[in-house]
């Protein structure tokens, strides 16, 4: 399977050192011999239609900081132009989310998607801000879009209630769906302030170089906004979504919360309203996770209310995720 | 679909109610008309080749105690014989779980098979004592086997692992899987004595009638055996399991593992060993659920820890469980 992959940060190293780890597990069991064609960072990028080396790849961008110095010859082609030159069946799309534009995400996505490519995007940006659209765009042409990595980073929350509820009706559902926003309130929970929590938080590189995609929840909010189009069927985007982040919340409000047996959470929601916004939380409530955990319950009308906990992020587990939908992919391309 | 409902307590007619109540909405949605040929229960049966009316089951078996009033003259016959003359495509079998013989389940099971109906089990007792032969049963006679409801009643704890961490490997797992052990313990956390706990859970109707199955931690060592055998691929029955119930629990075990942040629960695991027995958790890891709620976390390759949390039994949970399965099935089916 041909791949062109968006973005070589964390994620996608990640991804092509699980599929050299990974090789013949992959082939044997399911079939799938990914090879990734083109890769590009925002310096460089490499191409080899017979698949580029996934150690040299890794080794290259950790030398020279750009996947552009693959080959003998700096190679300078603009992920725009590799969208356009190169072929491929799958984009994988990992550049950084933006929720002003989406871009470059959502340029290689459409791009993609109109020369006939399935797109696998771990990328919120282009979800949050148009959905409906890109879903839409890919019926239209046809193809497969895939987003597990989107929400809950390795942990499969939108296939969970997707597939696993099947043949159920979730009526609403509440989650902790940022890890950096409950590792400062649950800090903040054990007395610490919240410029102290913040800066704790930094250090750990848990914040995003863009602070307030964290700390205004809009991270959570383009979250919610993937889950209420996916799971309930909505169609919004970002505007749809009320939202208040963590900038206000106070000692006095954690005592205030502790006294009653409750803690202060970040959550987003589905119940009529779409939001994000702090709340109190029972502390015995499966929802009340600590640390960079996110959490999510399910409230469905005959199975009762279900929650799923598990990391959120991570470069490896989020690498997990779009392994899962190549999977999908691969299975849907062989049922043809 | 036609379909033979073994048993009719408080699942098996919870299950023709969601059948009635969503059965235009299963129709449209699914192409599902789920027409129910026979039931029985200790006492009696029902049988109807142009399909039994739901409403009327419900309330000849709220009247009389038994289905076999049904009709103006009472049906005698018996489920093994209706098994072997009514036509049916399915089988849900929906007797008590007993792990010295597994009867009457097991016949019921083997009988379907053997005559290629596909089967649908929410019964734990054929499982845990013969889950390698009945799968082998069910691929030699190319019919379907079933079993979501036998852990986590409406909760797909075994979808989840099996379906949506595909493409993962889960090294290892643990959990709550009976909620009335952890209803005591729960209890017994907040100073109650086990025998106060005991009677308050016995009085809310939570402990099995074998007490032992719950108390004995042979109902969570029977899900250990469902889970063990389809996640993990093993081989195994009830006798593989290192099994030790919560009798032995005291007042000072609870006490010594709060001066260390910890609650003691029922836990049963896959690690290297099958063991079920109450260990020592710390009170913020997301495991320690309360009440009767149920809760695994699967540790996987690369994407981290997982825990699924939700309510581990309950009729209509339960019935919901049967529904996903017959949903499966009819989807099955209908590729062909």
């Amino acid at each position: 399977m041909r791949i062109i992959l968006c973005g070589f940060g964390v994620v996608g190293q990640n991804l092509v050192k699980l599929f050299d780890s990974r090789s013949e597990d992959l082939y044997a069991k399911y079939g799938l011999k990914p090879r990734v064609v083109g890769v590009f960072d925002s310096k460089g990028s490499a191409v080899d239609q017979s698949g580029l080396d996934f150690g040299k790849l890794v080794e290259t961008k950790k030398k020279f900081g750009t996947v552009g110095r693959y080959a003998d010859t700096q190679n300078q082609m603009s992920g725009k132009d590799m969208l356009k030159e190169i072929k491929a069946d799958v984009l994988i799309e990992t550049t950084a989310s933006n929720y002003k534009d989406a871009e470059p995400g959502m340029t290689h996505i459409i791009s993609a998607m109109k020369r006939g490519m399935h797109v696998i995007s771990v990328n919120k940006g282009p979800l949050a801000l148009a959905f409906p659209s890109l879903l839409e765009l890919a019926t239209y042409n046809q193809v497969m879009f895939k987003f597990s990595g989107t929400v809950g980073g390795g942990t499969p929350i939108l296939d969970y209630a997707k597939n696993s509820l099947r043949g159920e009706r979730i009526t609403s559902f509440a989650g902790i769906l940022n890890g950096t926003t409950n590792y400062i309130l649950t800090n903040m929970g054990t007395g610490v302030s919240y410029d102290e929590a913040l800066k704790d938080a930094q250090d750990k590189g848990y914040v995003e170089a863009d602070e307030s995609l964290d700390l205004d929840g809009l991270d959570a909010a383009a979250k919610l906004v993937i889950l209420a189009n996916w799971i309930m069927g909505m169609k919004v985007t970002l505007p749809d979504i009320n939202c208040t982040g963590i900038r206000k919340v106070t000692a006095e409000d954690i005592k205030k919360a502790a006294k009653e047996n409750c803690l202060i959470k970040l959550i987003a929601s589905c119940n009529k309203e779409l939001t994000v916004s702090p709340r109190q939380i029972p502390d015995d409530d499966p929802l009340c996770v600590n640390g960079t955990l996110n959490a999510i319950a399910f409230t469905s009308e005959h199975s009762g209310t279900q929650t799923i906990i598990g990391k959120g992020a991570g470069g490896m587990e989020t690498a997990s995720s779009i392994l899962r939908d190549l999977l999908d992919i691969r299975e849907e391309i062989a049922g043809d």
